[in-house]
């Protein structure tokens, strides 16, 4: 599941400096062409950027293809009663580079962010995908990932 | 959404000392009960619950009737830089106790935690449910909720 897709790739942690190629991957996509303020210097963007790394139990990943981010996904660590209080992990936000997709980029950057959550001592793995983003689903049909559980979303704004 | 389903009703956080009633209520569960070591003196629990309760961005929401816990959920307050940085709100793990589904208790906590998500200025909610627990998807068709996602397990054990 880890081999690697493409010679020269890495996974690390997002650095500040990443985030203007970050929001270009966000907008690199159909759902979210119409929603992301691609180039923006809106101070929420950064903020966020911020909120998630301080967070201890937050990463964002990124596969970086000699010095060009190509891919991302949202990592966290989620503390839980159930399971005799197992730890899992969450995965979202996975997005590839349009022009490098179908290439395995996404599903290596999964398989890394799963190798960081049993570091952690997590014991379940949770990927949350839209529907409607079909090439979200890397691990549909794959050994181990049961596709279980129904997500809702609701719209808390005005 | 938020009508009081229950004369004496209230919900507050959860404390230390609800947790042998919060595993009993994980255990009232058709997928709970084999999972769950109720009234073990088992360390993790604390240590998860702890873990919890010292993430600002995360809650143990209950709801209390006349002193007697009768229904939790877990919030979370999750950063994010899709949608212009917007923070969401995550619930999960909602149960009722077995004696007392189907009055709209479960509703009501989750309009309680919605609430709590709005002050914290959350745009989005996402509320994820076993497929299997069909009782846990009291939003299924209601307004405003859309059946959005797929969420997809995976086991990390060896």
């Amino acid at each position: 599941m880890s081999t690697l897709p493409v010679t020269g790739l890495k996974s690390r942690r997002a650095v500040r400096a990443d985030l203007p190629r970050l929001l270009e991957l966000l907008a690199d996509d159909d759902r979210g062409r119409n929603r992301e303020a691609v180039g923006s210097t809106d101070p929420a963007y950064a903020q966020a950027f911020d909120a998630i790394d301080r967070d201890v139990n937050r990463q964002l990943l990124v596969a970086d293809l000699e010095g060009r981010v190509v891919g991302m996904l949202q990592l966290a660590f989620i503390p839980g009663l159930s399971r005799r209080g197992a730890w899992r992990a969450g995965i979202e936000a996975v997005r590839v580079d349009s022009r490098l997709r179908r290439l395995g980029i996404g599903r290596w950057l999964i398989a890394q962010a799963l190798d960081a959550a049993r570091r952690r001592g997590c014991r379940m793995a949770r990927l949350n995908g839209d529907k409607r983003r079909a090439q979200a689903h890397p691990f549909h049909g794959q050994p181990g990932f049961a596709a279980s559980h129904e997500g809702f979303k609701f719209a808390l704004e005005a």
